[in-house]
C-alpha cells in the first residue's frame, strides 16, 4: 500500500504483510503435516522434517511470487521449495492430499486472525476512551445537530456513548468470527480430500485443532460465506471510526471549536497559519475508512464463484482482504490516537449552544403552552414570538416575558424553567447507563475469550 | 423498479411497496400512541381513537409523498394528514414526542422483517431441494471443475451439498437478524426522547413490544449499524443464488447439458432455435443477485452520518433497503423455480467424465506408483503415460496397460481398480451428511422461531 | 422507486418509466421495419402497417411484463402481442431479422437520450445560475476552509466559479454522449444480421439515423463499453451536485450561516424549531447523488459478458441504467431549486472570516518579514504573536503593532497592508473570469447541438 | 500490494511505487522553482539550486512517510527535508507559494501519465494480436453462443473483431485523458495562489509546461473530477480484458476446448493431472480486473470533498489511483500475455459447431420454409422436424430430407443450401472490416501523439 506507514500502524502493517501471508502458508504446511502424521496417513518422522523446515528464513519469497506466475498462485512454488530443502525420503509427504487453495486459504484465516486480534484491542482501547468520556460528559451540556442545524440539548455524555454503542456493536460483530467463520481449508483438489481415503475428515479435525481455527462441515473453495463474513465484519469497525471521524472533524471546525485534536505537539500544526488545528487524525481516520469500504465490497461480491475452483473470483480475494483489514485496523489506530489526547471544551459547547438565545428550547414552550389552550393557537403564539426574537437579535426568554398573551398563561418561574435545557434532557442519562452497561458486557464476554 | 414482475415475486413486491412503508408508518405511529397510552403519557381514548385512524385507506398517499418535498421526508405529512382525520381533543397527541426518523426507521424495520419472512420461506424452499437432490445424487458420479478444467471425481450430491451449505449458511444469517437487530425507534428530536419526561425507555419498551421488534439500547438514528447488519446478511443469500445459479447455467451449456431448466413448458424455448434450452431462471436470479449488490453495498457504506440526523446519508437509505430486499429475494424466488423442476442428466455427467478417457485420474496412479519407487521417477513415467494417452487418442488404462516399465509395479487389478473413480471419492459421503445435518439444524432453529 | 416524487422531477420520472421504456421498445420496432422497407428487405406496406401499431396504448404492458417471466425478457412478448394486432399479410415482417436484446438495447438508448435531455437542461440551468453568483460576489470576501478550518481569504464568487467549473465539465462529458455513445443496436441472433443477407450493414445505417442514434461499427451485445460511458458521464454530474450540496449544508450550519435555502415558504422549516433552516434541498440532492452511485458502479462492471449475449449481467443493466438516471437528475433537480432560491450573507461571511481576529493572515506577514530577515527567526517571531494574540484574544494587528522586534522591520503602514484580505486575493478574479469563460463555451457548445 | 510480482508487470510496478510517487512530487518541486524563477517570481539562482536537490536519492522516503504522519500528508515533510539539504540563501524559495494538494496531485498525474503510456503500449500490443486474429480467422466457422447456449454461426474473426473494438474503445478513451484530462495543479494553500501576487496564473502556465501536463482553468483541489475522469477510462480498459478473459476461460474448457493458453512451458500444467490445460492468465488477468474496479468506483466516488481542501476524501485517492492503474494494467499484461501464445482449434470449433446437427440453422429453415406457406405452419413444421432430430439423434439435415410435407416446398439443393452456416453469416466480413477500420485509425491517433 502506498504511504503505508502514514495510515497503517506498523503491528499490523507486519500482521498482513507478504511475508505473514508466505509464513501462514508454511505454517499450514507445517500443521497438515503433522495432522496427517497423528492420524496415521503419513510417518510421524516426516511430518517432524517437514514442520522444521516450515520457516520464513529458509525460502526465497521473492522467487516463490514471481514462480507463481507460471501455475496462477504462489502455493505450488512454495511447496516445491519446501520439498527441495526437506530431506529425500520426506519430501514426498510435503502438501500430502492438499490442493493450493487448501494452503492458502487457510493461509488467509490466520492473517485475518491475528489481524483482528490487533484491531480489537484498538477498538477496546477505543471503546474504554469513549466510555470515559460518556462517564465524564454525562451532564455537559451541547446542542444537538440535526441536519447540520441546531436542535435540542443533549449532553456530550450522550454523544460519547452513541459513539461507544457503534463502536460496541463492531466489537462483538468482530468477535463472533472466532467461533466459527475463521475456519481452516482442507479439500484436496476436488474438494473430496480423496487422497487421504477414508482419514479425510479426521485429517481436517486435527489440522483445525492444531491451527487454531474451527473445523469446517466442508471444504469451502467455492463457498465463501466466510470471506463475505469477514468483510460484514470489518464494515461496521470502519463505519464507527467514520462516524466518529466525521462528528469529530464538524466538532473541530473553526466556527465550532467544540473539541480539538490534541497532544504534546498537537497534529496538524502549519507554520504559516498557526491557528489552525487541523483534525488531522480523524482525517486520515476517515480517508482509511474510505479505503476500506470498497475492499469490504469486493469481498462481498464474491461469493459467484466457477464450480470446485473459480476462474479469477478466489484470486481477487487475496489483496481485498488484505487491504480491507488494513485499512480497517489503520482507522481504528488513527481514532485511538485522535480520542487519547482529545481536547474537549465544555465551555465552548455551551456558547454554541446559547447563540440561538434560546429558540432550541421552543419545541418545550409550545408543548407547555399548548396544554393550556388550543394546540393551534399554541404553535401560531410561539412561532410569532420565535420571529420577534430572531428579528430584534433578542432572546427568547426576554421576548416571552413581555408577550402579554404568553404571559396570561405562563407565570415568568414556569418560562424561565421551561427555557432551561439541563431540565430537558429526557432519557439522557438513562441511555447513557445502557450504554455503558453494554460496554461492560462487551468488555467481559472479549475477556472471556 | 423496471419490469419489477419479471424479477420480483408478486408477495414480495408487495411487501416492499410505497404502500407498504406507508402502512408501516402508520403502524408505528398507532403503537406509538398505544404505547404512551399504556405508560399514562397520553389519554388512552386519545390512544384508541389514534389507532383507529391509522388505516393506509384513509390516506392519500400520492399526496403525502408529494408534500413530503417541503420538508424533504414523508413522516411530517403523514402526521398532519393523520392530525386531520383524528377528533380534534386527541389530534394533538399524533405522533407526539416523536421525530419523523423515529417513525421511517421503526416502518423500516417492519418492512425488512415482511420481506425477511418472505425471503426466509423461499430460502427453506430451496435448502429442502437441494437437500433431496444431495441425498438423491450422493452417488452419482460427475467431474469436478477447478479453474472450468476437469479435475478429480465428485458427486452431483456433494456439488448440491456444497450449494445447500451456502444456503443453509445464508438462512442462519437472516435469522440471527430476527433476535436483536430489527428494533425499533425512538428517540425524539434529539434523541433524548425529552419530551416524554421520565417516562421515555418505558415507552420505547412498549412501543418495541408492541411492534414485534426488538428494543434497542438507545436510539440509532446515527448509529446506523444495524442498517449494515441486513445488507450484511442479505450478501450471502444473494451470493448464494449467485454462485448456484452460475453453475448451473455453466452445466446447461450446449456442450456440458448435465443438467437442464424444465418444467410442462420449458423456459426460454425459442421459436426459430429450438434446440435451445436456455437456463433463463438461472440467467434472471443471477442478474437479480447482480442488482442487490449495489444496493448491498450502499447500506454498508452508510455509517458515516452527521451528528444527530445525517444530511443525505439516511434518505439515501431508504430505497436501497428496498431494493436489496427485493431483489435477493428475487434471485431466491427465481432459483426456487429452477430447481423445482431442474432436469439432472447422471448419463451425461458420466460421459462427461469419460471425456478424457482416464486422464483424470492421474493423480491416483501416480500416488500409488510413488508408493513403489522414486517419485519424481514415478511422476515422470506417467506424465509420458498421460502425453502418449492424448496423443495417440487411446485411454490411459491402455496406455499404462501396454507399458513394461508401469506394469513392472502396478498389476492389472492394481491399474484398473487406480483407475475407478467411484473409489477415489474420499470424504464425499461424509461431506454429504454433514451437510444435510446442519441442514437439519438450520430447519429445526429456523421452525422454533 | 420508492418514494420517488420527493426524490425524481416529474419529467424525468416520466421519461425514465416502464411505460417509456415500452414505448422505446415499440419505436425500435417501428423503425426497423421501416428501415428494412426502406433498403427493400420488407415490403413498404407492411412497414406502414408495422409502423401504425407501435403505439403504446395498443400494448397490454401489464401482460408483456408478466409474460416475459417465460423467456426472460419483455421483448418477445411484446413482438407476439405487436404480431397479433398488425394485419396478417404483414405480421411475419414484425421483428423481422432482429433479437430481443437489439431492440431492448435500442430503447435503453432512447431513454438515456431523453432522460439525458432533462439532466442538460437542468445542469444548465444550474451553470447559469454559478455563473451570476460568481459573477455577482466576485468581491464578495470569505474565508477559505481546508480540513474544516479557517485558511486564507477567497470570494464567495470564487467559491461558485469552481462550483461552476464542476457543473461545466460534467456538461461536457455528457453533451460528448450523443456524438457516438448513444448508438443503435442491431445484429440479429448472433450479431451477424445473417437474416438480412447482404443487406445487414445498409439497414443498421437507416434505422439509426431514423432513429437519431449514432450507427455503430458492429453490434455490441457483449462489448458494453457504451453503458459504461453513460455510467461514466453521470458521474461527474452526480459528483459536482454532490460537492456544491455538501459545501451548502456546511455554510448553512447554524454556526456557520452564510447562506440559507430560501423561496417563499421556506424550506425545511419545522414547527417546533422555528430557527431551523433545515438545508432540505441540499440534503436530498446529496440523497440523490450518493443512490446514484451504485447504480453507476455497477454500469462500469457490466463489461463481462459472456459470448455473445449474456447470462444474467446484461440484464442487470436495465434497472441500473434507469436508476442511473432518475436520481443522477434528481440530484441536479433539486439543487436548481436550492439555487433558484439561496439566500447569501456576505456580511455574515465577513463576521466568520474576522472570527480568528487576523490569524488567517499570518502567512503574508511572515512572507513579509522573511524577505527583510533571517526566515526562520521570522517564523519563530510571528509565530510567538500569533500565539500572544490567541492567548489574550486580541487581533493580531494589535500584538503586531506592539511588538517592538517587528516594528522594527513593518511599518504600521505595512502591517495594515499586510493585514488587508482584500489585496491578498492573488488570481481570484482570473480564475473567476477563466470560470466563466469556460461556462460561455460550454453554453455555445450545447446550443449547436 | 500483495503477491505484486504475480499480478503486475515490473514497469508498471517501478511507475506506480511509492519511489516513484516521491520521485514525482519532487519532479514538481523543481517545475515549480523553475516556473517561478521564469516568470520571475525567485530568483534563477535558488530554482538551480532547488532543482540540482530534487533527485529521490537525496531524500530518506520512510522518514518522510513517518512524518507524514505529523501533519497528514508526506509533502511537508519533504519540503523540509528539501529545504535541509538545500544552500540556505535559496531554502526559502523551496515549495514557494504552494500548498501540499499542489506537490501531491500533481505528483498523481505524473503518476497517471507514466502508468498510462505502459497499459496504453500493451493496449497496443494486445490490439494488434487481436487484429491478426480477426483477419487470419476471417472465415473460421465457430457457433455463436447466447445464455452460453448454442446460437447461429459466427466466426473466430468476427469474435476477435468483437474484442478488438472493446479494447480499441478503451485505448481511445485513455489517449482522451492526455490532451486536457491530465493537469498540473497550483493554487496555494486557498486556491488563490494569493502568495504569488499578480504572478499567480503565469506561474501555472510555465509549471504545467515544464512537466508536460496541461494548464488548468483553475486550481482543482476540490473539484476532483480529473480522478474520475481517469477512472473512468481505466474502466472499460479493465472491462474489455474481463470480457475477453471470460471468453476465452469459456472457450478453453475441457467439454469446449477450442482455444488454449500455450507457450513453450504451457501456463497452468499440473504434474498430477497432466490433461489440464488451465487458463492461468486468463485467470489472472480476470482477478486483475476485479480488483481494478473497487478501485475505479472509489475515484468514482471522491467528488464529494468538503470546501476547499477535504477531511479524508483526498486522502484516499491516493491508494486507490495506484491501485486502479497497476490492476488495470496488470490485467492488460496477462492478456497480452495469453494472447502471444493462445492456440486456436479451428477443427475443434466446427466439430463443436456440428454438435447439434444442424439444429442451430432451424432458423434459416424457418424463414425459408415461411416465404413459401403460412409462416405459423412453417414453425410447427420445423419445430416438429427439430424435436424428431432431437430425440431420434439423427441430423436435421436426415430429418427434412425425409420428410413429405418440407420436400413439397424445398428441394434437396435448397434443403442443403440452408443448412449451409457459411453461408448464413450475414455482415460478419463486413464487420470484420469495420472492426480493423477502427483499429486503424486508433493505430493513427495513437501514433501521432
Amino acid at each position: 500500500m502506498l504511504f503505508s506507514e502514514l495510515f497503517i500502524p506498523p503491528a499490523l502493517r507486519d500482521a498482513v504483510s507478504e511475508r505473514a501471508w508466505i509464513g501462514s502458508m508454511l505454517e499450514a504446511e507445517a500443521a497438515l503435516a503433522q495432522a496427517e502424521a497423528r492420524v496415521g496417513v503419513i510417518p510421524s518422522s516426516a511430518a517432524e522434517q517437514i514442520a522444521a523446515h516450515c520457516w520464513i528464513e529458509q525460502i526465497d519469497q521473492a522467487a516463490i511470487v514471481v514462480e507463481a506466475r507460471r501455475v496462477g498462485n504462489p502455493v505450488e512454488p512454495l511447496a516445491r521449495a519446501l520439498r527441495s530443502v526437506v530431506p529425500d525420503e520426506s519430501a514426498r509427504y510435503v502438501h500430502f492430499g492438499a490442493t493450493s487453495q487448501d494452503i492458502l486459504d487457510t493461509a488467509s484465516m490466520l492473517i485475518a486472525r491475528n489481524a483482528l486480534t490487533i484491531i480489537e484491542r484498538d477498538l477496546a482501547s477505543l471503546a474504554g476512551r469513549l466510555a470515559e468520556l460518556a462517564d465524564e460528559h454525562r451532564a455537559t451540556l451541547m446542542v444537538s445537530r440535526t441536519l447540520l442545524q441546531h436542535a435540542l440539548p443533549i449532553t456530550f455524555g450522550l454523544k460519547a456513548a452513541q459513539w461507544l454503542v457503534g463502536v460496541t456493536r463492531a466489537r462483538m460483530g468482530l468477535h463472533r468470527l472466532h467461533t466459527e467463520c475463521l475456519a481452516a481449508q482442507l479439500g484436496g483438489a476436488a474438494g473430496t480430500l480423496a487422497a487421504l481415503g477414508d482419514a479425510g475428515t479426521a485429517v481436517v479435525s486435527e489440522y483445525a485443532r492444531m491451527l487454531g481455527l474451527a473445523e469446517p462441515q466442508l471444504p469451502w473453495h467455492t463457498e465463501r460465506s466466510r470471506l463475505l463474513e469477514i468483510g460484514a465484519a470489518l464494515g461496521p469497525a470502519a463505519g464507527a471510526v467514520d462516524k466518529i471521524a466525521l462528528d469529530l472533524a464538524l466538532l473541530a471546525q473553526t466556527e465550532v471549536q467544540e473539541v480539538a485534536e490534541g497532544g504534546a505537539e498537537p497534529h496538524g500544526g502549519s507554520s504559516t497559519m498557526p491557528h489552525k488545528r487541523n483534525p488531522v487524525g480523524s482525517v486520515l481516520a476517515r480517508a482509511c475508512a474510505r479505503e476500506a469500504q470498497p475492499n469490504i465490497d469486493l469481498l462481498l461480491r464474491s461469493m459467484g464463484q466457477e464450480h470446485e475452483r473459480a476462474a479469477g473470483a478466489w484470486h481477487a480475494e487475496w489483496q481485498a482482504l488484505t487491504a480491507a483489514l488494513a485499512f480497517t485496523g489503520g482507522a481504528v489506530s488513527w481514532l485511538v490516537e485522535v480520542m487519547t489526547d482529545l481536547e474537549v471544551f465544555p465551555d465552548r459547547m455551551r456558547e454554541n449552544f446559547d447563540m440561538t438565545q434560546g429558540l432550541v428550547m421552543t419545541e418545550r414552550v409550545t408543548f407547555l403552552l399548548a396544554e393550556r389552550m388550543d394546540r393551534g393557537i399554541a404553535h401560531e403564539m410561539i412561532r410569532a414570538a420565535s420571529g420577534r426574537a430572531a428579528e430584534e437579535g433578542s432572546s427568547l426568554k426576554t421576548v416571552l416575558m413581555s408577550d402579554h398573551q404568553v404571559r396570561r398563561h405562563l407565570s415568568a418561574e414556569e418560562i424561565d424553567l421551561a427555557l432551561d435545557p439541563t431540565t430537558y434532557l429526557g432519557s439522557t442519562r438513562a441511555f447513557i447507563e445502557r450504554a455503558l452497561a453494554l460496554h461492560r458486557q462487551a468488555e467481559r464476554t472479549g475477556s472471556a475469550s
